[in-house]
């Protein structure tokens, strides 16, 4: 992971630091360029120097964001452990780091969250990503038997949806201390071991007993 | 459920059709008393006869949102089906209702959703009501034998996380067409399966391989 910088990357690196202050102290209002060359005491045509738009700068700070969580999910991915741990690694690495990072400074934590939404179409990538890297992971899962019936995208999506809590860091935020490793292991061993069994008549009978006035 | 309506009543529910108008047109903004009597063409003495507070207006609007899901839910819970069937309808029959009101109209579902965040003191209380329902359906199950190891309150937590997009409202208008019935029966089935095996080992794993460097 470790390179050594050019100096285009540190001086992108020091700006990132220092849109990182401005979201702390002001929340997740846009941040021009013009304006992070002024803090930066930077002439506003140097700065396009390491940044050639705000979408750049944007990019750049998912980026920042999401790094950590994809050497996680790397290294995840291939290491040798069964594949049950791996699905729990998976999320748990991921969801450890995030809510350290939510424990040391809610606000800021936050913040990223908001400026995410804004700015969703760049978080989509890294959201495909992640599934890309999960259906690795189901499909070892399928090869050993688990998840009968079920093909690799949706035992993708019924795990996502499973997982959820975990995941979405907005929600780990407003559930907090609620959410914890032992309940998504928990959770995991109920996906490995209850996923994929036949479910249709649940919804069948559902709609025979279900009383008329209640459809809408 | 349905009763006579007293002038109170009726008059009640004249305003609340008019303060949904209001949100509907400007969105998830605070409603002041005076403005609904304005809109309602009353004297700002006489709105006091049907809310007396601009809180007991919202807790009316609460109320009126979460009416239709309460009853739901004690039908379901008073019914005489399998309790896997049971929890299925508790959720399943929710989620169809919200969902076909969100399809309805997405924009006065969405600040609805809103309005219930700037409000949760109101909303918290429905969400407990909620958790002592399900609390009822789980106590037979556990009485069955499932979720071996888990108690009540552990069991209500763990379904309410893996359930998590078919109740939380805002999250169900965000994933839109994932989430669906179907997925959902899936979930019960590996809820009521897997839930509640042990999963220590998972966890315990997860700390031996962990590489250091990556542990914040």
């Amino acid at each position: 992971m470790a390179r050594p910088l050019t100096d285009i990357d540190a001086g992108r690196d020091h700006l990132l630091n220092l849109v990182e202050q401005l979201i702390r102290e002001r929340g997740a209002v846009s941040v021009t360029l013009s304006e992070l060359a002024s803090v930066a005491e930077m002439s506003a045509g140097n700065i396009y120097r390491f940044f050639d738009s705000k979408e750049a700068l944007y990019e750049a700070i998912a980026e920042r964001w999401f790094e950590p969580k994809i050497a996680i999910m790397e290294e995840v991915v291939a290491s040798n452990v069964p594949v049950r741990q791996k699905l729990f690694d998976f999320f748990a690495r991921r969801f450890s780091l995030m809510f350290s990072n939510f424990a040391a400074d809610a606000v800021l934590f936050t913040s990223y969250c908001e400026l995410g939404e804004e700015h969703f179409e760049i978080v989509r990538g890294y959201i495909d990503l992640g599934d890309h890297y999960l259906a690795m992971i189901v499909a070892d899962a399928i090869e050993e038997g688990y998840f009968p019936g079920l093909s690799i995208d949706q035992s993708v999506s019924l795990i996502n949806l499973m997982v959820q809590p975990f995941c979405d860091p907005k929600m780990m935020a407003m559930l907090g201390h609620s959410v914890t490793e032992e309940k998504l292991a928990r959770i995991i061993t109920a996906i490995f071991d209850g996923l994929g069994s036949d479910s249709k008549g649940l919804i069948e009978e559902r709609d025979v007993k279900r009383t008329p006035e209640l459809v809408s």
